[in-house]
Order: C-alpha cells, then sequence, then structure tokens
C-alpha cells in the first residue's frame, strides 16, 4: 500500500517588531497546523526563538517532534515539524552570506544554513532538508549572486554527500531564486531532485506557482509589478531511490489573501504538497543518480557548473578587488598617521618651537587614523576569507568539472565500444 | 584478492618564515612522498598554497590527484594526495575555532575544517576524511576545550551523515586529543571508527604510538615532559562496511630524529599505516554501525554524549557570561559618552561660561569613548554567534540523546520480548 507524504513550507516573515501583525500570523500558523496535521512542516524566518517555542507548545499534539536550528547572531530562522520522530538532525551554515556592514540587509546576521532532520517512516528512512538562502535585493545588479550561487553549490553539495542512505530525500524552503535561475539548474540538475511544482498531478494555486505576489498585502507591489505580478522563490523538491517510487499527488499554494482571515499568514504563501511513497518494483526503481546520468545529462551539468564557475570567478574578481582597496585605504591611513607624528616630532628636538598645529586637531586626526587602520584591517580580513570561500568553491567546481568529463568520456569510450560489438565492420577511430 | 591501502598522515608544520627549516622540510617531505608512493596522503599544517604547489609539483609523477583545501583567512592548512582519482570533493568548516583577537594562537584566522576526498580503488569507495582540530595550548586551564568539543561533534556527525554510501571510511589528521580525550572517545564511539593503533598487527615506533614527542628537536621539550615525552594527537582510523572487511596491518611512525637527515620532516611525526581490504563474506561483514550497536555499546554512547553536552553547556555559560560583559562595558562607554556631551553642552546654553575641560581631553575622551563602543559591539556579536553555535549543538546532542535512549528501551523491550518467547514460563512485567 502506498504511504502518503504530506509537506507544509513557509518563509514566516517573523521579525518581532517590524513584521506586521507578527504575533496574530503565527497564532494563525499555529491553528492551520494543528488543523491540516501535515506529516512535516518546514518553516523560515522564525528569527525569534520564542516564536518557535510558541508554535512548539501549540503544535505538541499534532506535531510532538520539532527541531530548531540556531545560527548565526539571530539564528537561521529555520524550523521543522514533525508528526513522526526525529532521529537525528544535522546542519550546514553557508560559508558566505553576504556582509556585516549591510546590517540593513541583515542576511549575514542570520548566518543562513540548511538543516536536515531523518525521519523514519514506515521503515522508510526519510532524508528532509529545509533552507532558506541569501536574499535578491535588486536582480538587476545583484551583488549578492556570486554568494548565492556559492550557496546553491554547498547546498547540492550537502545533499548529494549526506543522502545516500536515504530511501526518500525531501526539500523545502525559500530558495531567493526564480525557477530557470542558476543555483536551481545546479541543484536539480547534480541532485536529480525533482521540482513539485513541475510533477504534480493536481495544482491550485497562483498562475505559474508564484509564491511571492502582488495580490498579498504585505508585499511591495511595485517589486514584484515587472515579473508579472508574482515570483516563484519558495520550492518543494524530492526524490526517490533504488528502494522507493516517489511521485507528487498534489501541489496547492494560498492567494493572497484567506478567506475569513483579516490577513494571510505570511508576504509568502504557503506551499502545501502531498508526495505518495511506493515500493519501487524490483530493480526498476529510480536509480542512483550517479548510475542514472546520461551522456545528454552529463554533459548539460558539466556546462551548468562551468556557468557557475564563472559567476564564481566574477564574485572573486570582485573580492579581490575591495581586498586591495581596504588594504590600500589601510596604508594610507598608516601614512597620514606618520605624517602627522613626524610633524608633531619636529619641534620637540627644535626646543622652544611652538606646535605646528593646536592640540585638539592633533589628537582629532590621530583618532581618525587609528578609526580607518583598525576598520580597513577588519574588512581586510574580512574581504581575505571571502577571496578564500570563492577559490575553495571554483577549485571544487574544476575538480567536479574533470570529473563529470572523464564520466562522459568512459560513456562515450563505452558506447562506441558497444557499436564497435554491434558493429564489427564499423570503423573504430 | 585482497587490497592494500597506504595511508599517510602528517602534521608539516608549515608557517612561511616561522617554522624552522621549513622550505628544506617540504623538499624532504616531497622526497619521502615519491619514493614511498603512498596510496593517499594526508597533509595537515600546509599553511601557504605556494608550498602545497611546490609539493603538487614535485609528486605529478606519483600521486597525480590533489586537492587544497581553502578555508578562513589563511586557509585549513590542510591536503590531500592520491594515486587513485579524486572523484569529488567536499568540505565542512568547524562553527567554532577559538577568538580572533587571540591572533598569536591564530587558530581562528585559519578556519579548521574537515575535508573529504571521494576515490574508487578497484570498484571500492573509499572516502578519505583529513581535518585539524583546535590546538590545546594549556591541558590543565583548556579555554579552547568547548570549541574542540563542539569540532569533535561536528566532526563524528559530517562523518556519520556523509559516509553512508562508502565501502571504506578513513580519517587522518592532527586531532590535538589524547587517546581517552572525550571528543576521541565521543567520535569513536559514534562513528565506529578503529583507532590503527588500537587495532595494527604490526607496529614500529615511539613508545604508546606517541606523535610529538620530546626526542624530535624541533619540540618544546618542557610542554611534553609532564606526559612522559610525549603524546599522541595525530591519528588514522578505519571502518569498513557490510561489502568490505578492513583490518590493519602495519602501523609506522618515525621516532624523532630521521636516519641521514639533519633534522626531522616536521615537529610532529609522521604517521604511515597499510590497510588490508577484503570482501566481506556474504552478510558476515561489518554490519552498518546503525545495526551493530548492542545495549552496552548504546548507554556507553549515551554516556558520553551526556558528558560532552556538559562540556558544551561549561563552554555556553562562559561565552553567555562573555556576552553579558561586552554588553555592560559598552553600555559604560555609552554613558561617559552622554556624560561627557551633557558636561560640553551646559556652557552652550549658558552662553559666555568657558568650556569645563580643554578641548584637547574633550576630543580624547570622545575617541576613546567611541572605540570602546564599538570593539565592545563587535565583541557581542561574535560571543552572540558563539552562543547561538553552543546552544545549536547542545540542542543536537539534546535530541540524540533522546534518539539514543529511545533505541535503547527498543533494544530492551525487543530482549524482554524475546526472553518471554523462549521461556514462555518466565514473569512478564
Amino acid at each position: 500500500m502506498p504511504e502518503r507524504l504530506r509537506i507544509f513550507s513557509l518563509n514566516c516573515w517573523g521579525i518581532r517588531y517590524l513584521s506586521k501583525h507578527c504575533a496574530q500570523r503565527y497564532a494563525m500558523i499555529a491553528d492551520l497546523l494543528c488543523k491540516e496535521q501535515h506529516d512535516v512542516v518546514l518553516l523560515q524566518e522564525v528569527w525569534s526563538e520564542k516564536d518557535f517555542l510558541f508554535l512548539k507548545k501549540k503544535l505538541v499534539g499534532t506535531h510532538p517532534y520539532s527541531h530548531y536550528f540556531k545560527s548565526g547572531f539571530f539564528g537561521s530562522g529555520l524550523a521543522a515539524f514533525s508528526k513522526h520522530r526525529i532521529h537525528d538532525a544535522f546542519f550546514y551554515k553557508y560559508t558566505l552570506n553576504g556582509y556585516p556592514y549591510m546590517a540593513h540587509h541583515g542576511d549575514w546576521f542570520g548566518g543562513k544554513a540548511v538543516g536536515k532532520i531523518l525521519l523514519n517512516i514506515s521503515g522508510l528512512v526519510v532524508h528532509v532538508f529545509v533552507t532558506h538562502l541569501h536574499a535578491e535585493y535588486c536582480r538587476e545588479q545583484d551583488s549578492y549572486l556570486p554568494h548565492r550561487v556559492v550557496q546553491a553549490w554547498e547546498l547540492q553539495n550537502f545533499i548529494r554527500h549526506t543522502s545516500a542512505g536515504a530511501d526518500v530525500v525531501v526539500l523545502g524552503g525559500d530558495l531567493n531564486m526564480h525557477p530557470t535561475d542558476l543555483g536551481i539548474r545546479l541543484l536539480q540538475s547534480y541532485t536529480g531532485l525533482k521540482d513539485c511544482f513541475n510533477e504534480t498531478a493536481y495544482f491550485d494555486g497562483c498562475e505559474q506557482g508564484f509564491t511571492h505576489i502582488t495580490d498579498n498585502p504585505f508585499t511591495l507591489k511595485q517589486e514584484l509589478v515587472p515579473f508579472g505580478g508574482g515570483i516563484r522563490i519558495d520550492y518543494v523538491f524530492y526524490k526517490g531511490s533504488e528502494k522507493v517510487d516517489v511521485s507528487c499527488e498534489s501541489l496547492s499554494t494560498t492567494k493572497g489573501t484567506i478567506p475569513g482571515q483579516p490577513f494571510p499568514y505570511s508576504d509568502h504563501e504557503v506551499l502545501t504538497t502531498k508526495l505518495v511513497l511506493f515500493p519501487a518494483n524490483e530493480g526498476k526503481g529510480e536509480s542512483n543518480q550517479e548510475k542514472d546520468y546520461t551522456a545528454g545529462k552529463l554533459s548539460e551539468l558539466v556546462n551548468i557548473v562551468t556557468e557557475a564557475r564563472t559567476e564564481v570567478k566574477v564574485g572573486l574578481h570582485c573580492a579581490e578587488r575591495m581586498r586591495y582597496t581596504a588594504a590600500r585605504t589601510g596604508i594610507m591611513g598608516l601614512a597620514l598617521l606618520l605624517l602627522e607624528l613626524a610633524i608633531a616630532v619636529v619641534p620637540w628636538f627644535s626646543l622652544g618651537t611652538e606646535q605646528p598645529f593646536p592640540k585638539a586637531s592633533f589628537y582629532l586626526l590621530g583618532a581618525l587614523c587609528f578609526a580607518i587602520l583598525f576598520s580597513t584591517l577588519l574588512l581586510y580580513i574580512f574581504y581575505g576569507m571571502e577571496v578564500k570561500a570563492l577559490q575553495g568553491t571554483e577549485d571544487q567546481m574544476r575538480l567536479a568539472v574533470g570529473s563529470l568529463q572523464e564520466r562522459l568520456k568512459e560513456f562515450h569510450k563505452g558506447v562506441s565500444e558497444g557499436h564497435s560489438l554491434r558493429e564489427p565492420d564499423g570503423h573504430d577511430d
């Protein structure tokens, strides 16, 4: 008998005192979850632990198991609730996540990450991942793009490396990327994860599956109008294994306003999906992703990783320039300090001569020089770490491309050998 | 026919311009590796990429595949060379790793991590991990102990979660922990990894397997005398799988001085081990660690995780106190600034009154206040992140203990049911 798995995912927009109607919305979310009793609930932007504890208390009857992923300064905002026992949890904080001095964007302070919980549902090992990637503040000039590409790379790496023993893999969250963006393509083609919106048998929700729409009273209309009234940036992905076939029976989203409620649950729409798990016919199940690659898929993947590598290189160039600017400014600050000290020292040698400039200005200038030196030192260290992280990712991507190309070569060799076996008269180059 | 796997591990002590005879030692290491041709070479403290590239060039004939793990400001110092193609690489940077203001210890700037490479040796999937944990500067009052326990926790989590698909797992590196230390017990009992020194059939090396000894001319004798002339802090661990049995045929270490060489390869000793892999009898191989737990092992593991949790709590208490101190100092700085401004404002209202204190002192005091405010803000953010990381680890540990206790309960239930089945006259409580 097939097993059904109902997943709920929502970016809760839970910034206490800043998000509108925060407490009321959490109460509404808790009521909805109590009523609907999904198997797994994946939440993002639960920034305050108090709000998590409020939900935990409310859901104790329906979802007795939960995990809150703490990270960064505020926390990652990620939370998971489950009807089934959570056997294990793991967590990967993304190496790059914006800049601390961009405090008004706040992403750096959140310590964005991917969290993983391990469930056992009717004897099946289900790995559930929840994540939230760096926000996109300006699509035309997106200075965070290299960071988001690195995050997507680390996300696919984390999922691939940690889910070898899984019968079913589920990933939900706010990826802050449109469906055709590089990061989504990278994630899907490398891990073999399927997008519920593309696979679902039945869909009920916003046009094109939008999850951030103008019809939602909490969104800034003018930001979304250029995209045709909405964007799809929240996702639920899944994949099966050799043992289990998974299909998506239904997917639904809320549509801005909620009938009978004064306002929606959040500025993002709710995603709800129903997955059906059934035992795979022996040897006929979705084979291991590693074996499942065809030549076409492999060369597509090579292209995508190469594209990602280019993006990382752009980011690297920019980070190196910033590090250089920090170093140059620091050296100028140091030169100014030395010059000032030299001027101050001259009258000290020729006794009787008066100080060339007033004490107050002297101290003020000195303090300014120290401030420049200290802040450029911090920036130099920060950009140095950004450079190392980007270089490290680029190295991994280069290794991956080499390895994929090797497999492609072996694949072609295998095919051509197969051909020559079948066509003994054929020419072998 | 059994397959042999020769592993080399060394902490290279590669701080350019600071470590003694750095360049000569790298040349010696390269010669040794070229001659010995181990399958896998795991190096730590290769702090400079130039030195990695030097080795890469020298080893191109014997070890054509390599990966250098970049992280933090200086890099993680981790490097791997292999005779076999590296198919994939992954990397996990530890969440906690000392303090940036402890610049003379330098660990924070290294961005300590665990690196993973994936090899395919004669059809076997071999996962090789290399790591270097935070140094121990004072064993009696080790303020970094909670950080190292968190690192050991993350290391075992990373290995457990990423090696489900492995036929053979190898971990090598400088763990900066003695064999009976909490972190080593945590790592071994949770992952099932075996210590080469304990398992080897043949051993040739320093007494008790020491890898950091007084006989080495580069070590500080007085630091090691209390430990009986040496400590064992470098390790090679391994485990097999259901498919492959692994045993350790031999382990050897260098013994301080090298015959025919003016000085040793490093301030640590070289570890060389030979593992033998042979196909497991069907169903009789080392079973999956998850199934292999006995009641005794499970309750031992619960105790170890509980002990680790206590250590993390101690660290948490300390981090919270430091965060509080930073906040209090910052508030005092702000109060001082406000007081100064108030004093300055008074004569401004009552025109004609002279400034109560000279301009120079006024500006100096102001600059001091700003410096206090800025640095306490940075410290507050840093300690806030440390608190979140420790809390997160403690949550994971609590979840793990709960899950392990649940399994222990099921185990006991299973045993008692088994008993009552076998002894129908037995009493069932």
